[in-house]
């Protein structure tokens, strides 16, 4: 039986366990060591700690604080990995814990942290998930069900003081350009709900005033948000510190790409069977910046697309020059209207392309001054035919069931 | 055997053959017209209308005049389209011609147009590829041999008034934000060298100083360079104009995502076999704005891939706000300075990440300040094991050979 | 958390769990009982009820009493279900028991059962294959490892008394034409090793005297020992008592296509989560037969494969009609003396054939007299480059390794 | 642009072709030679030498004498390629005839030839599939339309005088166990219909004499119908003869696993284009008795199907021994008897199961005494749903069409 060297106890506030941490900093100290070659468990909570409910009333997702947010299970550390060293992590299995059987997507509030169509759904709303196996389906968006393309929305090694440095000094550098936007461009280090795993004393003080917070996806990896870094996948990671310190958290069942709704995927308390190994100086060797990865060979197969186009110009009919947000920002909306045609809400339309294992192309990017980015939409997670015919739409939906919204107070 | 109703003789200029134009307008005359339901083959010069060699020399690159750009067959008139349908284009097949059995990759001076990664490789390169049966090679990158994913770069209908003068105004107003910028902003209307099909006289010289430029994609589809628009993918595009106006060109044997070198993907003359149909009132019906397409069941297969990330932060450490276009640059670099360690020089890598069958992904988008996004680089099309190991890359290649370039004059 | 209705403890033997059985018979308890729409975990032993051990000795598997399988959890009753309807099985996901996490992989001596290629392999061999999460690999057999398929081998309802007369005496008159056969044609009820679950005193014996044994698919599914009825498959399965009575056992990590080992695929103790539904008078509906299932979305993609074609003419030269069997072997034995080169010894090779996900294809079956069958192996399983080229094969393997051996006694 | 070496003109007789032959045998003539590195074309007939029409009367498919089949294009004469090489083709492309854009599909009558499922279906009966494109589609068969896998149904290098005895002598052999056999075992020599190419005269009757007939594969492949040999496939061939001796014939459009409808696929006339490499001695380096192949990397995607199983026992409830014929036999009649409930006719099903891309798997050979077969439905061919489902099927077919029949004379 392999060992479970973190253990996550749902009931217990994450806070207080000391195998979690919520910041990027070197001092935090290891949770546990292994040594190259060894697989093992760890166990996580979702990434709100526990925040978010599974009921039918969105007033947790407008409330929730963002300041508190990732709770990480780590740092682990590997015996020998030296910085300059490549990690490599194998994510042997991932699923979802025996007593959590589901998960939660939803978007904030514009006014605390909104999500990439905030503009369009300034509310906070949600949508719970259950787990049959497998799969997955939503009392609040009917009509589809789907297997789940489970990953870790955050995993990577601790940052050396240089880079730490680099990412605070970079960021609130940009923070500093229009300080009181809404929602913010970036999170400074934030002392107050900071949890540093085993620190105390002037050691947790430290680490809670320096480190940094862990929504980016920054040169260790992060918060990549990349739903391909599926179970099955294998991953080189940069070595920054002795030992790596390898923390990861954030499982998500499913997830579109640019998990646009930001609260987030479909967002659950799991674990991860990993197997660790590194490759000396492999950062010079291969030249690695970022971290690289080989996809999983064992993904869920959904073959049939149904593409939507988006181009770099505006809803008011501005242009802009070469925009591939702004390009699959029109690509979702074009794609959410489709789906009204249908009897899809909105807000159900942007929480499926948040949750469903849909594909965000990069398509065109130099054909000035428009940029094209593609959403691709798998036909086959619908339970009746979502496809253009000459009939025209069928409306299989009635509207009698939506997603929860809790307005702002 | 099936109707070809436009014909290129390569030995002709472009401008000369009247069923081939380089401007839209909703005045171009219609080259031909088909019924619904049926199908025909339109052939088609490269995007370039020849004025890129097969050779070793890359000076044709750096002196291409890009207002001649793109030379379209059609429009071909479709009988009983209106505006307001959707006109269904089903690609039955594509090929390049027998005459011309290869292909160009390239890059643009930053002086003329540039690419995606102009910073960097700022003078024109360009390399060759050889076509034998449905796969490709290059004289001047070796090591690589693949399938082609074979596909027009560009396909739509002919706007109606409103919508050209739409594009025109909205693209002049972002030239004007910053006029002498090189490469420029947008491309207003340039009459020297449009190419008006059979208009002539006032008509022609009305088309020719209103026609909205071909490089950027648009509402009505055109410049997508999506490279799974592929050979048996099925299209629906909105109609503006009585008879549709349909259009093609810029035939690609392969393309990358984002089509990054600009010149461009690998470029080809050759014919498509299409079919079309109507779908009536259909632009309301499904709530289109933009075309919309079902991929291709008969694709090339490169399932293992090397995947690079990227984030927005610049080459100076500068920190962007979730901009995914700086996100995909990095990713890209990532990948090129990887190739390196094989043997490849940038400018091949570069070459190479346009031209083969790459998938760009937008990963994450929401967790700011970082945009992340994911460049998937398939292993299969290498004649050698490009993955990473232990034992550290092998150079494949000793640099003998690398692309022809041409410095600016 | 998801009910388990039928527990196992690997430490108590199988004839003592009552909720087991190992003959088919329409008068066997049902086990437990649920309702159309439900989903609940069954655990299961082995096939054999853990009569291999993980261990380098092979001769339990030569001394194995194959008149005590399959050991079967169930049979499950489903309210409301009746002779004539289709019960459709969801196999939501499958895993191995957390304390046992291995597999075995063998083929049995000549004069006790034997494989598919019994008569150049007549002696038991066994391979052990650990689990690491979704991974399996053997110390028998270096140089491959690969993501499990995983399956129920057996599954499917109970008989009705017409269904199960035909059976026993259909075999019986196969048995009949050559009764001294080594191995025999098929097996006949035998009451001393049957378990009939909660049946006991007369009730136990009768079935015990009639029952089926489990080894052969037969119309109801069963045996079927099909690789792609795995995690995340739907089955129709055919009713014919009154509440169905779904059994199930034979857990694979892996197979390849035939199983040809026979003892069998990678063989394991597990669990399996399921959901049920029943289509009323399905079998008249849909003119079924014999089950029909949909493949499941999530399987391990393994798409490079070098094919074997073998044909129905035997080792010494002899002639036989449109012999798909004989063909197959013959594939089969070319795909081992290829691996050879590579440096496996015979044995290894045909229990990976048996072990991995090896696609048997009926490639031509009417060109008179040969009949046509390709063995596919998968590439990517190997650590190595298994592929012809023009420099010949590299031995990877010095036949230090080899699969244990025991010669009959 | 690529040599054609072999032309052929539909309008002339095949046995007046010079770069024609119908049968195996070391001393045909070289139609022609190539290098090694070398690509080129061949145009081939169909496999009947145009013997079925494009028209609605079955007669010609009952009354073709298949002493005269099949017309292949070659020999290709390898320069340096000398007996125990592999001769390396690689399949660059493949395609239909312009003139020609359609192919047939039928069965013989049980008085002349038969199918796998004569039988059921004695009287001879054909289906006439248009070409659009890379898609095919049935005015005999309503309701269907797939892209093409396109594959030659046969090729091969010549055998040397020795092989060539061999297989004449085990053919006799079974001949002689049954000679009166309709249909029979198996097909002698026969001089009166040979084509022996350039050879005339007493080389012309040797030829004639002593030649083994083309339908069934043997050792150097030959007629394997492997549908999977499609275009992008790369093939080792054993080496008998000097120079090889490579032809080529029997293109299909599509095919299902089996071939089980015999006249046969989607037969049409059309060309290859091909490459050839050898490796030197390969036929000892690898142990290569047969063929071997690495599928291509550009096939049609139908990734959903509906999967029928068949286990060996007979109509009459007759048991046989691991049978692997009679369960695809059964297999196919339980896939015919579904698509009957949706309005096909048997003998449309039947079609059906040879034409479309369906696959044949060898699911089980071991488990006493039942072999279990399974034919693999994809359901993405159909315009309709095909899936089962609670409400039962539909009739989308009316029953006015069906495929002309010609009874026996």
């Amino acid at each position: 039986m392999t060992d479970t060297l973190i253990k996550v106890d749902l009931n217990q506030p994450a806070p207080e366990n000391e195998q979690i941490h919520n910041r990027w900093h070197p001092d935090i100290p290891m949770a546990c060591w292994v040594k190259p070659g060894d697989d093992f468990i760890l166990e996580t909570y979702d990434w709100t700690g526990g925040a978010i409910k599974n009921d039918d009333d969105a007033s947790d997702v407008r409330d929730v604080d963002l300041s508190t947010v990732h709770y990480l299970s780590g740092p682990v550390g590997v015996q020998g990995a030296e910085p300059g060293d490549l990690l490599v992590v194998e994510l042997l299995d991932i699923g979802a814990k025996q007593d959590s059987l589901w998960g939660f997507n939803g978007f904030f509030s514009k006014n605390n942290g909104g999500g990439f169509l905030t503009d369009y759904f300034p509310d906070a709303q949600k949508s719970i998930w259950d787990f049959e196996g497998m799969f997955t389906k939503s009392r609040h968006i009917p009509g589809v069900r789907f297997a789940g393309l489970i990953h870790p929305g955050l995993i990577g090694c601790l940052p050396d003081p240089k880079l730490l440095s680099a990412w605070n000094e970079r960021e609130q550098a940009l923070i500093d350009t229009n300080p009181t936007r809404v929602p913010p461009l970036a999170n400074p280090p934030f002392a107050a709900t900071a949890h540093a795993g085993k620190a105390s004393g002037t050691l947790r003080d430290k680490i809670a005033a320096e480190g940094a917070r862990t929504v980016p996806p920054r040169e260790h990896g992060g918060n990549c948000d990349i739903k391909d870094l599926s179970r099955g996948s294998k991953i080189f990671f940069p070595v920054y510190v002795d030992g790596a310190g390898l923390s990861v958290g954030d499982l998500h069942f499913s997830q579109g790409d640019g998990e646009i709704t930001f609260c987030g995927a479909i967002e659950m308390a799991g674990w991860v069977h990993m197997k660790v190994e590194v490759i000396k100086g492999g950062m010079a060797k291969y030249g690695i910046k970022n971290p690289i990865f080989k996809p999983s060979p064992i993904v869920p197969t959904y073959n049939n697309y149904l593409i939507f186009e988006g181009i770099s110009v505006d809803d008011n009919g501005k242009q802009a020059y070469l925009d591939v947000n702004l390009a699959y920002q029109q690509a979702c909306l074009n794609a959410i209207e489709y789906l009204k045609k249908f009897g899809y809400s909105g807000a159900q339309g942007y929480s499926l392309l948040g949750s469903a294992p849909v594909q965000g192309h990069i398509s065109g990017v130099v054909d000035i001054p428009n940029a094209c980015a593609t959403l691709w939409l798998p036909t086959d997670i619908f339970e009746f035919d979502i496809n253009p015919s000459a009939a025209g739409p069928t409306r299989f939906l009635d509207g009698s069931i939506n997603m929860p919204i809790a307005y702002d107070k």
